[in-house]
């Protein structure tokens, strides 16, 4: 397969390509890093990639930008909702509709969500909740509307061990996912079958 | 109980009144019915509302204003998303973030969900799953933040038998849930004990 995978640089995304690089052509995209410049926040920059690219058979993002405000929900306003809805949300969405003409039949799409629910288990977080759960809602509504058989999952980690010391104090107790794990789930999304799902990592049964 | 409803002439609203005006103090809002005039999807109509409102022991909302932009997944964008998380989500969420300080301490708010995931089963509905999937999130989020024993939960139906000649071309086959079932769940939220619950009706099993 040939698979765009935008985030390829962080940690999430040197596991996919750690997982993958061996069966299959992975084009890398990042604001910075990666074969391919283009920040997933700004749609005409997505539009962009497209252009630059030939097909693909599956799109995996990595990364979603910001993923929402982070803050006490005594303090949170309409305002502060939209920084998760326009980048973490909005902009994984524009990669799947300006994706969709850019994949073969069959192909398929895998994004990132992050804490989920039903089992919020900390505050400061609603924002990003929202946002994780409305890419849950797109995933599995976009699932029965996708044409020529194009497939698309979510991969929804909790806290990754490798971001233990950045994130660790906003989820203290939960069970920890390792960035390989993270990758197999992206593996399964793009080398199985299913379509509509989200992957949870980091249940504690 | 004191009891703000907003919605109270619709379908759901009439059969809350009917559940429980027998032994709580309903006070409903609508744009147009009701004991307070108010537009949810004006935050500052909102406002208003509460200045004029008593101290409440419940909020319970029936209505989103719209619903979302309502399409196929090839004509969505940016902009027809924002329908959804504009009225249907940032309206409730405006209902909850502005009427914390209203509520009486154990109160609850109760908000309305509708076409819910991870069972999409129709098309053209993309915008509508994401703002209900996002009600979910914020609604289990907000539960972990709210002060005072405040408790929030949401309700949500599939099809209302009462609204088959309005919606059901696009939910052939949906078991039809009776507004009567769903007034219940606002009941069991309200008169309960849970908190960050969704109350899905409309399940075939
Ligand atoms: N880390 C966790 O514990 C965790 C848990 C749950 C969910 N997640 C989700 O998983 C995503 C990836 O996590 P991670 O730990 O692998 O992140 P990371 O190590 O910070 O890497 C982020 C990657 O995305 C790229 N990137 C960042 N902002 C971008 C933008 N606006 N446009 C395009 N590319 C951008 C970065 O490359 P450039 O520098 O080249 O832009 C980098 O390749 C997060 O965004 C989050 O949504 C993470
Ligand atoms: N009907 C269904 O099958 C179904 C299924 C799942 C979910 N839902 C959700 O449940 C909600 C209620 O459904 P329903 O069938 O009871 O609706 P409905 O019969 O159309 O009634 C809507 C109620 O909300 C009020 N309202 C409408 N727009 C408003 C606004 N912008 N600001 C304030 N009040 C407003 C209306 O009163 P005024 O005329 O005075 O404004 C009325 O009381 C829907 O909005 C939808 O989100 C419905």
């Amino acid at each position: 397969m040939k698979i765009l995978l935008i985030g390829g640089s962080g940690n999430i995304g040197r596991a996919i390509v750690d997982e993958l690089a061996g069966r299959h052509e992975i084009i890398t995209a990042g604001r910075h890093h990666g074969d391919v410049q283009m920040d997933i926040e700004n749609e005409q920059s997505i539009i962009e990639m497209y252009r630059r690219l030939p097909r693909l058979d599956a799109v995996a993002v990595a990364t979603g930008g910001r993923n929402g405000h982070v803050g006490p929900l005594a303090e949170m306003s309409a305002e502060r909702y939209r920084v998760g809805f326009d980048s973490k949300l909005m902009g994984q969405v524009n990669v799947v509709l300006r994706g969709i003409e850019k994949l073969n039949d069959g192909g398929s799409f895998t994004l990132v969500g992050g804490a989920w629910q039903p089992q919020a288990i900390a505050p400061l977080l609603s924002n990003v909740y929202m946002a994780n759960a409305a890419l849950e809602g797109f995933v599995n509504a976009a699932a029965v509307e996708l044409p020529r058989g194009l497939r698309i999952n979510l991969v929804s980690p909790l806290l990754l061990a490798e971001s233990e010391a950045e994130y660790g104090p906003l989820f203290r107790g939960v069970p920890l996912v390792e960035a390989r794990q993270a990758a197999r789930a992206y593996s399964l999304s793009m080398e199985g079958a299913q379509t509509g799902q989200t992957y949870r990592l980091g249940r504690f049964d």
